[in-house]
């Protein structure tokens, strides 16, 4: 599914929400890891399941009000190869649902690497005469820091099948200014910098709404450096997490989106699983609290950025 | 394992030798294939089982001579969660032959993600009374753009299981100066200034031979920055890769090493794992080509640095 597809998704639910599948373990109600724990032990593979029935659960609950999750890859891998199965069996069950699958692995490497992240996450794998989805996305998000060589395979992959990427720029965490922040030469910082590479990069995959396919990731938690980030790049969309449980508020991103209410998909990822603690209510109604959740994250975002329609 | 022991094997074998398992279908002799898709078909099992197949014989054939391996995760990922289990028992496998395991995922994260990588892949999860090992390494490689909370997890499970990390500081790959040669305001590069966050992050993490547990990957492409990485980062053990097939020469990376021969340890991947087709050997003998160029690497490496010996 293409950035263009998302974008359609989010006029059509008038919702720039993107629901994060973090599954730890503690966020998980104890009767969905009972029964796992029952059929498979109180081991790895017992923890990949519960993680699975956990995401499948939350899916069903919110599949109908937002058009994206983002699974990120360090909550599957902690459970080791069972888990990462469990990443692929939730992907899966979430494109079968019609949602955009941002993958948040952040990868990075050598072209000749990154081809084989390229493949692995956004395109397919040749085997005989057989093609094969090791894993099913529709987006992954990437680090820069190795500059175009590290990017360019996944350009020419996404281009293939329709896919897209994101970009950290300016990431939500307290300390990424130690890094992004730091004012270069010519007076640009770091994270600008990687921005003026993002849009060039995006040159290669136009979309038809005005944002390219090579999108970029930036903190809810920089309310300013969202602005200014916005400003200097008009054709990049933003993925923006750090809304919710760190911190950042409706009002801090509503310079990220244009007039048209377009420009950014806001990532919840606690909050939303964790609602039935955060709300008390029986472990039970875990997936109708994060439908409560996503809505009343949904209406909060509509009260900051204009409704949203692909008209300029 | 601890950097201090990779040390010790570096003196014992004489050899800053690390071999880069990234076993792509190409270069995995037909036989082991046939044999392995005849076992589970010719799909992503069949082909993880040939790359775990691979790794078992190249390990063998090597363990004997080199202190460590480098497994890089995109290529596992490349066969879905049955590849990821092939990195896994390849690990472990490398483990049990007393090899040093460094797993070049360049893992990045914000602080609560990382720690779930810092578990996933340097610590152990416990689920119920259990703990288990979700993956089996002795170092992580990790990209330090979001600054001290996306290391400080890490820091705190290696020194708890004696693991270690190598940071992304210059980069082996042609246009890893995109972002990496980029001049601050003072004067330094950016690739420097994570340099030095590197220093300051392996206070947490003292080694007795006089390097900490947070080492740096400084490309073998670019003599002239190892030289002056190496002075300016006297506590800092070098993993060094692009070596062999990336075109670095073993006079190029002779500037990483002290007099004593210490300072860093160098990879190859193609080279070794491809050393039956470059020499043009019949493929039933690709695990004694892959010694035969360990051994020829090796006594390269020796004629650029002095013996070796933990003694200043």
């Amino acid at each position: 599914m293409s950035l263009d597809c998302l974008i359609e998704k989010i006029c059509e639910l008038q919702n720039p929400t993107v629901v994060g599948l973090d599954p730890k373990l503690d966020f998980i109600p104890d009767f969905i890891k009972k029964r796992a724990f029952e059929k498979f032990g109180e081991n790895l593979e017992g923890a990949a399941e519960a993680i699975f029935e956990f995401n499948k659960c939350l899916i069903d609950a919110i599949f109908d009000i937002v058009p994206a999750v983002k699974p990120q890859t360090a909550y599957y891998e902690l459970y080791g190869h069972a888990g990462v199965a469990a990443l692929f069996n939730t992907q899966k069950y979430a494109c079968e649902k019609g949602l955009y699958v941002i993958t948040d692995g952040k990868r990075n490497d050598i072209g000749t690497t990154m081809e084989a992240y390229a493949f692995a996450h956004l395109g397919k794998i040749k085997i005989g005469d057989k093609s094969f989805n090791p894993f099913i996305s529709d987006s992954l998000t990437v680090n820069g820091y190795l500059g175009t060589d590290g990017i360019a395979p996944l350009l020419k992959i996404a281009k293939e099948h329709d896919k897209s990427i994101f970009v950290l720029l300016k990431t939500s965490n307290p300390s990424s200014g130690e890094l992004q922040d730091l004012k270069l030469e010519n007076g640009a910082t770091v994270y600008e910098h990687m921005g003026k590479m993002c849009a060039e990069w995006g040159k290669e995959l136009p979309g038809k709404y005005g944002f390219s396919g090579v999108g970029a990731v930036v903190g809810a938690t920089y309310p300013d450096q969202i602005a200014k980030l916005r400003n200097m790049l008009p054709g990049t969309f933003f993925l923006i997490p750090g809304y919710g449980a760190q911190g950042g508020k409706a009002k801090d991103i509503a310079a990220a989106f244009f007039r048209n209410g377009l420009g950014g998909i806001v990532n919840s990822s606690r909050a939303i699983m964790c609602a039935y603690q955060n709300e008390g209510c029986d472990e039970s109604d875990f997936a109708g609290a994060a439908r409560r959740e996503v809505i009343r994250m949904r209406e909060e975002l509509r009260s900051v950025c204009a409704p949203i329609s692909v008209q300029i």
